[in-house]
């Protein structure tokens, strides 16, 4: 494998790109015209523009795909995530081009891509579900009588969903047939199928999520897990690894039980069974995502494996070179996705030019980007703009260099989630590791984001003019200060 | 604990605050008027000017820096590396005026800061020595007796010397009293100290150097070691750790001697015992250096440990939280000092302005830096513009994500050390293991730097413009290759 062909943008192509070329590998960029400046095209040994900004019209487009692989003469492509990464039938054009695609087989992604037949799957292994119906329903008054079974609170989820689309909590029997036609028709229309299937709602969640591996020698291994329990619209935006909360005995459990998730549909390469843990430490199977995930570094800090490179010796035919006894957790690791959105408005998309845009350094912090000062975020993609990751000994030491990575972190042009994240990492509830998948609802409050007082920013300037005086008045015309201009550091950040 | 003064400036100023920053403590910047705008003096929370650009009427003041520790109430001094940072008396001032100097006793300093003295307490523990004489000597016809005991070839060293100056290899005894003559003069000219004394000269050496950490509670540990074998000018310019030459049971070995030559001084604080290691793997005592080096963070990377947080730690009273059996090597680390030199031009320091500098990025990169693009490097300190760190699974994974770091890093406007720096890791003895501390002088040609032919790079254009051609016959068009840009960017990496 000498060129592989990046069918992404952003942080996760230049991701990509990185471990390649530290293989020796050539790669290849395909861009729509509204990235023609990005970074993963500048960055690639090639790039082909495949169409306009809309990624229906561009990065969605797999016959274009394939065309770009046969014009730069790219052997595989790596789909990243989103887009074209868990499509079942591209990943069958790929085959059926002769080429390779780095990630999982047809058959797998078509499986877990579907919750019941999914559910299905790891029937096979006893893998623990949250109490629900196994079948796909459509008629409302079936559905009743089948959530009266499970027990309120419930849940209304789409067959077909993801994102928290086509989701509904019903806390009692009385709103259930409003609540169904509700979800049945948002299903409808966001996935063209209304079929829902109703499970136990469990109140108190944590989301747990373990990273496997297979390769196509049918040996498959676990990389621990991941808690993503910080969540905001149903998505995730705070990760690490460890989970603060697992013990050593239910994460073997659920470790094993990721692994049987994933032999019962042979996986190969990256993938990531999700699991939800109640208060009693039991969980109950999610689904299966098979691809890599956004938050796959804070695996990689803990195992030291670097995952793409992984899945290209995978995709190579290469037998894993370790079995899960060889594997260890070293460490802790944090995640903060860095969105163009504003937190103090209900964390909606914001857009504009990146005006300062100056990344934090040192020990401990890796930073996944896409952008340079002076850029644009596009309206038509994905508001992130990094993924920020700190590593320490411990967990402590983790959340205290993600705050000091975070002030380090120079944004301004754009709202950010850089001081909701400061706000994450200071809270006594996520601290101790009391938390779950309702944290932002339950503590965060915007206004906490306003605390750095202009008032006090301005005293602060006020005594550093005092200092001054002092200073000088205290030694030699030499020793002066400069505490004004760390002042207006301080007010940078919390623009 | 809660405000410290780091007493330096560049790359070190900052990576001691952002330790302190992570444990909530307060930093003070001290600036030369050379340094008005260095990020160090931004980065701080409180900055002083101690005086003009040269750092002997600026750093090197220890009274100006325990004002400045009085007007800020800075409880505490770091002083990194260089300048105070080995100065006894500096020490000897700090505590008696009631500060804290985090670093190891002046006693200490004292005896390990002068050849002698310290090869003397080292043996109290039978620590290995080049053999050698044990005295400073002056006369020459006295030395030439003890140099023919000794037997040829020789090493002439000053005694209180370092960086290669006063230094002189005698093949035979001819050469003798001519070399002795040079060495004393130039010993006596830089140290204001003629005596020097006489060792077996090593032909084939390795520069192994151990890490130790002593609390004050009489706990010694060693962080295993680095090789620094890699010098041009007889100083450091690659580390790495662990080395790849020691086996299990001679690192075993030198960790036990580092200790005791640590022990031999009652030592608190981190230090380094520097030996050398001969083709037979026999090691030999050379000096400790009482700081911490500026080679520290690949032992962080290996270990997890944060030194700076381990020496404050110490500082405070602290005992290790760890004991010899609980510190394991995990992985593989390279560190490039990227230097403002001319590799084609013997090394020699370059100056300017950082017209453009942009940083890599990325898993298992890390960069120390003090500037920022649009920044000078100011002539009047050591010309190091950054540490790059790179950390692998294996050494050969350390060595590509270097290359590939090095690849990513842009330096314009002034020449640097990054492409001297992938020549080395590209060579095949480096790549083997199989080099010493001559590897500059065997395996260097600056020629080599220049392989990057214009004509190519050129030819590379007209390929980027042939195939685009080829391209938009082939699809629609949509399609658009963009192999130029990319040709543009690989020029800039080699300026």
């Amino acid at each position: 494998m000498k060129k592989i062909l990046i069918a992404n943008r952003g942080e996760i192509a230049l991701r990509i790109m990185r471990s390649a070329r530290e293989m020796g590998i050539k790669t290849v960029a395909v861009y729509s015209e509204a990235d023609r400046e990005a970074l993963h095209v500048r960055y690639a040994d090639e790039a082909i523009c495949i169409g306009p900004a809309a990624s229906s019209q561009s990065y969605l487009l797999g016959e274009k795909i394939i065309e770009a692989c046969k014009i730069t003469g790219a052997e595989a492509i790596h789909p990243g995530y989103g887009f074209l990464s868990e499509n079942a039938s591209f990943a069958r054009l790929v085959k059926a081009s002769g080429l390779i695609l780095i990630g999982p087989t047809p058959e797998a992604m078509e499986i877990m891509g579907n919750k019941l037949s999914a559910k299905a799957a790891a029937l096979k292994y006893q893998i623990p579900m949250v109490p629900g119906t196994e079948e796909a329903i459509t008629d409302v008054s079936e559905a009743k009588l089948r959530a009266v079974e499970v027990g309120f609170p419930i849940l209304i989820k789409a067959a077909a969903g993801g994102g928290g689309k086509g989701m509904r909590v019903v806390e009692q029997v009385s709103d259930f047939e409003e609540q169904m036609q509700l979800a049945v028709s948002e299903a409808t229309s966001a996935f063209g199928d209304g079929s829902v299937f109703i499970e136990r709602y469990v109140s108190s969640p944590r989301h747990i999520e373990i990273q496997v591996l297979g390769d196509t020698h049918g040996n498959i291994v676990h990389l621990f897990e991941r808690d993503c329990s910080v969540q905001r619209r149903h998505q995730k935006v705070i990760e690490e690894a460890p989970s603060s909360v697992l013990t050593g005995a239910i994460r073997e459990k659920m470790g094993k039980c990721a692994v049987d998730v994933a032999r019962s549909v042979n996986y190969v390469g990256a993938g990531t069974v999700e699991f939800i843990l109640d208060e009693n430490l039991d969980f109950f199977f999610l689904e299966m995502n098979t691809r890599l995930q956004v938050e796959h570094p804070v695996t990689e800090m803990i195992t030291g494996l670097d995952l793409v490179k992984e899945q290209i010796k995978i995709a190579r035919g290469e037998k894993l070179s370790y079995r899960q006894e060889d594997l260890h957790i070293n460490g802790h690791a944090m995640e903060l996705r860095v969105y163009a959105e504003d937190p103090e408005n209900n964390f909606l998309p914001d857009i504009g030019v990146l005006e300062t845009y100056k990344t934090p350094k040192g020990n401990g912090v890796r930073v996944d980007d896409g952008f340079e000062q002076g850029m644009e975020i596009p309206i038509y993609y994905d508001p992130m703009i990094a993924k920020l990751i700190t590593y320490g000994k411990t967990r402590e030491e983790a959340m205290d260099r993600m705050i000091r990575a975070i002030d380090e972190y120079h944004i301004t042009g754009i709202k950010t989630t850089l001081a909701f994240g400061k706000f994450v990492m200071q809270h006594e509830a996520f601290r101790s590791g009391n938390f779950n998948t309702h944290f932002v609802s339950k503590h965060f409050n915007p206004e906490r984001l306003k605390e750095e007082d202009p008032d006090e920013a301005l005293m602060a300037a006020l005594a550093g003019a005092m200092f001054y005086k002092k200073a000088t008045a205290l030694v030699n015309a030499q020793l002066q200060t400069e505490q004004v201009s760390n002042w207006k550091r301080n007010r940078t950040n919390y623009n």
